[in-house]
């Protein structure tokens, strides 16, 4: 009866790690013992990660989504789809999510959220003032110009993929393109059959195994950064597409707003660690070859949608 | 105000898809036309699948767990865990999870179940008689004469990556070796730091991103087959690990049964789409290059992870 395991994020004990470094000044009896560094956890380097290494998440680029059990933080990605982002900051500024609802939940997939009502005539919610009906596809953006922190692991769905504004990203250096990748957690814009059918009034965030077969077919906006395990559980939808059969069944939204509209003392300051950084690169390497006693494998990979983006509240200054 | 999308399993309008076939023997008119096929979408292929393509489910090799919300049904894998899978057996036999608990849900990583109090002493339930309380890991299998039903797309964390008795599984040439791939819905044996430490009393299964670190390194012993949608909402325990702080927060498990064990008329005959069927192959096919009028980039890959493995009701003779 054995209970903690496995484990994700918090090996016991940490055990030595078999690649031998030389150390060509220290004794030969010292040299032995420093020859095998101890492994660091992942969570012992972003635990000693310096405070150049996280960023603040900006409150003028963040939505706070009020569900009745909580509230989910999202970051969104305006260099990726700057129109979208721009219509969704409209859009929740006049409150068009206040008393919706995630109607749509869809199991190792989706949950989607907007007006339930949408498509009826007479029962539509009016949009914001200033909300744009008509917006362009933002698949793609020109990674010209995009810092991208590149994994050395490969991936099936795109030629490299790695992180561009701390978001999981894939990039074609073919067609000199850039992505988001749909990662768990990844906020999109639903459309309908036409590219440019979206305007970011009705979203879904991806709940299971990364869909990665949406990369370049939709608008993806945004990251749910904070709260995903509030989303994760709503109650499945009828299969094969989730949507609620019964208005009753659908999750009320008490209100999506932009957290810098909310009064300062109100927010939740978070930040996040930067993909940049020598510890995100170190944490990442300490998962792809996890060896800590309980792990005894050096995988030596780690998939783009397995590494987490880690996330902590702003610590006193 | 859109509602419908994205799509997973459900194209609404199929369209055509550019792949030219040649006709030798139609008249060129008709020729043009059918040089085109229309693209048929998975469910299309699926449901047009023949009986032979459909395997039943042995009640001999399934377990039912049943949770207050209704009934997951897991097929075990003793072809990669026979000792396990004949352990579990054993110990579902003698009833050892009735009025257990799940006790662990891990956003984005895994539930797991059995004895909460497995590891205290004087509370620990007692193991049904026959219970063995030692067995080796099974973290891989011998690949040789076990059918291995390949895909052609790369893999980051395999040299090869298909379906060996239907799960989800990996193979590497060099070695010789095959295990199980962990996938959403895959059922693992927890254990302590010692690889030989699992007995399959204490059982996860992944509810999120495929955690497949975890391969090769656990002993897999099965998969849900359906119902992963009851197990997938379970309410997050609290970080890091997800292990509820309070005995009444745990998910009560009512009982696990072995299928064989309930009467016919209680059971849920279920049949699973074979591996090494044509509609499988082609169904996985029209998903690595879906365009349907909603999809419109042929992709060219799927993760192995993200491949359905269809189950239906058994038809009616």
């Amino acid at each position: 009866m054995l209970r903690p395991f496995p484990y994700s994020g918090c090996p016991m004990r940490p055990a030595l790690l078999a690649i031998a470094l030389s150390f060509a000044i220290v004794a030969p009896a010292l040299a032995q013992d420093a020859a095998k560094p101890k492994y660091r956890s992942a969570k012992e380097i972003i635990d000693a990660a310096p405070a150049s290494a996280w960023r603040d998440l900006d409150p003028a680029n963040t939505l706070y989504m009020e569900l009745p059990a909580g509230r989910v933080v999202i970051e969104l990605a305006p260099g990726f789809a700057p129109e979208h982002v721009a219509n969704i900051k409209t859009m929740a500024k006049g409150g068009f999510w206040d008393g919706l609802a995630i109607y749509r939940s869809q199991d190792n997939f989706v949950v989607q959220f907007g007006d339930a009502e949408g498509e009826e005539a007479g029962k539509a919610k009016a949009y914001p003032s200033g909300t744009r009906t008509k917006l362009p596809a933002e698949f793609t953006r020109d990674a010209k110009g995009a810092r991208f922190d590149k994994l050395p692991d490969i991936d099936g769905w795109a030629p490299e993929v790695g992180f561009i504004d701390g978001m999981p990203a894939a990039r074609d250096p073919k067609t000199g393109k850039a992505w988001m990748a749909h990662c768990y957690g990844m906020l999109g814009a639903g459309r309908n059959n036409a590219p440019d059918s979206s305007i970011g009034a009705e979203l879904y965030v991806a709940i299971g195994q990364a869909p990665r077969a949406l990369d370049r077919q939709l608008s993806a906006v945004g990251r749910v950064v904070k709260g995903m395990e509030l989303l994760s559980v709503i109650p499945r939808g009828p299969e094969p597409m989730g949507f609620y059969e019964k208005p009753e069944q659908r999750a009320p939204i008490l209100s999506i707003k932009l957290a810098s509209d909310v009064p300062e003392a109100q927010r939740t300051p978070l930040q996040l660690l930067r993909t940049d950084s020598q510890a995100f690169i170190d944490a990442t390497e300490a998962r792809r070859n996890r060896v800590d006693g309980f792990y005894t494998i050096p995988v030596g990979h780690i998939d783009l949608c397995n590494v987490p983006l880690p996330v902590r509240a702003t610590p006193a200054k």
